[in-house]
């Protein structure tokens, strides 16, 4: 059975909560509710995860290493300006996919540098809490083209 | 009965042909070929058109405005040069999704700049044809949550 | 007679129907029509068109090489883009006025770069469709003070 | 009766004089008496003013508060160095026509930046002397359509 | 009765001990009393915090959207890398004073970006310890003339 | 007793009347009241001046070599332009704040850079005309530690 | 027998008429008839074609997939701007040679920057009409060596 | 005794495992092994450590003010991104060894800037894990030539 | 009789009172009686002046048209950020001199550019008030010359 | 009989033993004997040199100037560094030919400023040694078009 | 017998001499003492050079391919202006020592960027005459690795 | 007695033949001797030598360490490359000044960089061959200022 890490990093455990008209109004909980179901229908196992520690997201990256067979990083704010999860996600050899809830281009200029997108296989963003979904598909979808 | 036109640019007509390394061997009519599929699947009308031309899909983008409810737009390398196809996505009012089938971030420099992303309400980027099928879902579903 | 040759760029077809708080509501025929008015009053021959195309603008300005005394150009998207526009408009030895509807250095960054600018004559910007109207007569001026 | 301020910057004292070739050989005081049977033609009241000193036009801007419905800046030089003059310009709510006698942008990279071009409804450049009416004309006819 | 939280970035926990020729010889504690004492004087309640971890600034932010009405913020070194603190404060919405003990823009030019400053209601920098004092007379100032 | 220049630069003459909802709609009047009110309560004798001249704010200046202990600086539009002034503020040895009404960082990127920082002392920004009590305080004190 | 294929971009078709200071008096007629010349001499097969069109020269680039052995290509304007006649340039396998009549580099800085150099085996400029000859000739002997 | 305390920062745990052909196969527990051997021949006291957390570094580098001589930091990723282990670096008054395992110039732009440089006293880089114990020499024979 | 003005801008009335380990203890005054001696040596007329405002400055230049045959121009501060004076120094026809008590170039970085330098005719820097002596004796034999 | 001078820069001395997969396997020597074929051919009359001392190559240029019609310069690494040697070829009057080896715009990026294009009338890159060959038929011809 | 290198760049012949509290008051020759010392006992064989002159580094660099193991250079200015240096190191197979008596990375901003670093494989900086020894120590340790 | 060395930078041999409407008709043997006409008149040893090699110059700089009181240098292209002779110059404790015929300032963006006035007491340029002696005139009155 494959198994898929859903990481979320800093702020995101406000989701819902704080500028609802850039992220929308559903919380985090509600979002992992809806990634269980769907990895139900997928038949992968899921872990589902948020810190709003840099550090903490390394080490769970590394878990990773053992753990997992793709990686779903909505790495928030840490995606700008993180070198080290940057080199986490290079020390794990499964698929990498890179997600965020707004189109990160239509925002302010410093938001526009992804290190998470120097080593990401996929990219989804813009598309809200579905994008977690969509991208939950498009690794199941992946890991089964690279068997 | 929700019609999505899918556009690809400048080059993508050599799909399956040219450095697979980067681009996988599928060509664009195989990659047509299942997004028709979906498209029947989704029950949704589907536009699907290919020009190496920029007014040309200037000139598409400016029908889209009566003929279709998203876009998914694989611009190719007017993604990174052309202002005027911004222009025609803002005179658009539907969905519109940024795509690319490699990661335009792990790519030279100059790809790094997108006018699309300016506009597009979502990106998928790196997933080669799959992204095809992943931005048909998205939209759809994107366009069933707009009603 | 003095020929003055109006010349628009990608995007200005749907002049009146896109961004009208940007744009103004008069769509590019009406424009037309209040040109060939003020043609008329000023006694000069007036050719108004229209292309989303890069390389049709730059045929059209080599057609001005003997058919036009002066150009107003509103080359829209491509003023900032546009290199093969700039050498086609160095090859046409008449009077130049480069036109906007708005004021391009109020928008976004990459709108303040004008190819245009380099072999303009004259700029108007701002006034809307009736900057039309000011560069006809400011064309007509000149091209008289030329004689 | 709309009052239209025209306020020159330094050394357009000088016009007529210096560089005739860039700047042309009418003096300011042939285009004051130019721009004075304009305003009488056009039904305007027109002041018509020149300093060297960056804040004195700080303090006609004031002035034009209640003074004046249109103002036609030729800031000269502080175009490009002076946020002073911008943010009188931003005190200042009737329209602003940013003027210039050559067209800035064939001339030295220091004077493509324009401080005035942030607030200035409409820009007209490069037609020497002559800009000076076609000015008039357009601030006249934008008051005209503000009504 | 009003609620301050002061939150201390990294290094903080040294002041007084670390070149005291830029910090000055007060501890962290000597200052932490001095507010104390002063929150008294102005009927507000004090919560003072220090921590060298991003993470922890991050969560302690959080809290504050329930349990503070105003957050003076000296960030330390995280003022000039840290997002994920920016979008935390996003996330609260009381009134926000940036605080240093230095004038930044008097030391290293990677010290003059400021993350915090695109959040921060208002700036204070320079006095020293001294500074504490005044951000809180300001904070509270602030909070009552906004009941 | 000692001594408070507060000097206002370029515009600050029409606070309260443009643009109120950046500055609040106090006028220069009412704060100038405000501060004497303040001076009183502090024991400070207070001149209180505003110019729209760089070169009066210089000459104003060098007068506080001998007639101020600490000057109060809201130089507007000349801090992000004027080194004449910066120059001034060196040979001055007293005390220096800078001061703004508003968080210049917030605003547009020709703020964010300050000759004034160069020689500041302390600086206070963002709280509106209650920040030039906030900066007489700091001052006055800063004032009796330096004795 | 080896195949030539020489495109000619935007505004070649003006050789000999514009600015013949810069690149000469040959039209560009005269300058395929001494191509024709030296194909004969040389025993290659030669196309000659010329378009205004970056949609055109791609189309031209992928038909010469199969039907060329080496391409000459004077992209004019388009070498600065278009990345899909890179793109182009990479779908083709044989050898390709960058060729322009004036050295670039003595120009405006916008001409410094080339797309085709990026994929160009050899380049040759600064010889006038003569450097057509010259590419022939190395392209030539550059397939002799190939082989 | 003199006391030396080896630091390692994020990812460093990994060492051996992830991207051999840069950092080569010994793990981090061999090379403390091997570090001890060497402190005992050198007769300094050795203090080994490693974390993930910025914030971990941070404390540790305030430990090290009363417990160690010299600091050896490779402080990974942390080199590019963290301003605040500057600052605990500042703090500490010993010797400080800036190490790399590879020669950081040679690998992305981003690794290229080194905050820690800022305070080192001596850099070694490109040595692999050699360079540890190259680094403890030069840190003991800088501790004797100090005294 | 040959006629040098001497122009001194911003500042310069304080000279050998502010910051004199950069600029020495000579008074303006001193150096002016030095001047004068000077003038009489080399049989020229001196006009000597200082102002701290960017218009007179431009005023006077003007003033230079007819009454100097030399400008000798120490511009302070103004020498970085006035396009006006260039503008000015442009429209006087005779020899120009920039001077400066100190190397600019070994100061701060805003001081590395020069307005002035873009008409200077010769620059005399870093020989402190006996650089008026030089420019001078510079000025006088470069009129010689060009008798 | 014309005389032209063949240049050889820094390393070149080592061509055919360095990166030979860059260079190629010909020896600098063997170069030379197929320019003297040539220049037998030619019927011109050759002198062929290299240096690694940028002054013995400024020196040679100097001879140039009474002693060859045409300069062939490879400049190697001083091409991106030696403003000197510019300098030196502004000082030559005749024909000029930059020569590389490979295309410099395909390698790093400070391979692609070139200080010698900035005066040579043609260049040629990318050849390998066949360039040399090229070069010479190149400068044979324009100096037999210049008679 | 290994045999190392070490090359001096432009001014090494006046250590001790000028600027000691940057580099310490060693002499050269006391280093090549010290330096002969440390051979004999690693039983490498050493060769100390210095010259002023960049061609003369490259002409030593070549010798160096079939005269040496491994190249210590102290390339001084050349450092950070020479890509004829490392064109030359290029050339060389063997082990690549970069060294620098100071930490380049605090000093001036044009020493930051090394040009020997991008073929260095290790590099020693900041140790002063000390780290002569620990370049032989770690050449003559990775010499040792390689066999 | 003292002592000036004036050394000239590469191709300075050739002035007054090349490029005579930028550095006049005057030989270096003609300055020169000129200059050792003022020498005699100031009672000063003059050393007059020019080279085109950077390390001759950097060698020249070294003896002057004890052969002169002042040295005034015309680095030609070399001040604008060569951090060598700005260390050579660091090291020579005398009086230094810069010296250029033309003014630098005018000429391409690479001439606006000097290294050599990292360490020039005095700066002279733009007087052509008057500015030796004016620089003589100038060392001798700082050399007995020094006294």
């Amino acid at each position: 059975m494959r198994r898929i890490l859903i990481l979320n990093g800093p702020n995101l455990n406000l989701l819902g909560l704080r500028e609802p008209e850039i992220y929308g109004r559903e919380t985090l909980a509600d979002i992992e509710a809806r990634c269980r179901d769907r990895a139900e229908r997928l038949g992968v196992a899921l872990d589902f995860r948020q810190s709003n520690h840099e550090g903490t997201l390394v080490d769970w990256l590394h878990e990773a290493r053992d753990g997992a067979d793709a990686v779903i990083l909505n790495a928030g704010a840490y995606t700008h300006t993180s070198v080290a999860i940057l080199d986490a996600l290079r020390a794990f050899e499964g698929f990498v996919v890179e997600l965020h809830l707004s189109n990160i281009h239509r925002r302010e200029a410093f938001r526009h540098r992804s290190y998470v997108a120097l080593r990401a296989d996929g990219v989804i963003a813009g598309f809200g809490w579905r994008g977690y979904l969509h991208a939950m598909e498009a690794a199941a979808e992946a890991l089964e083209a690279r068997r």
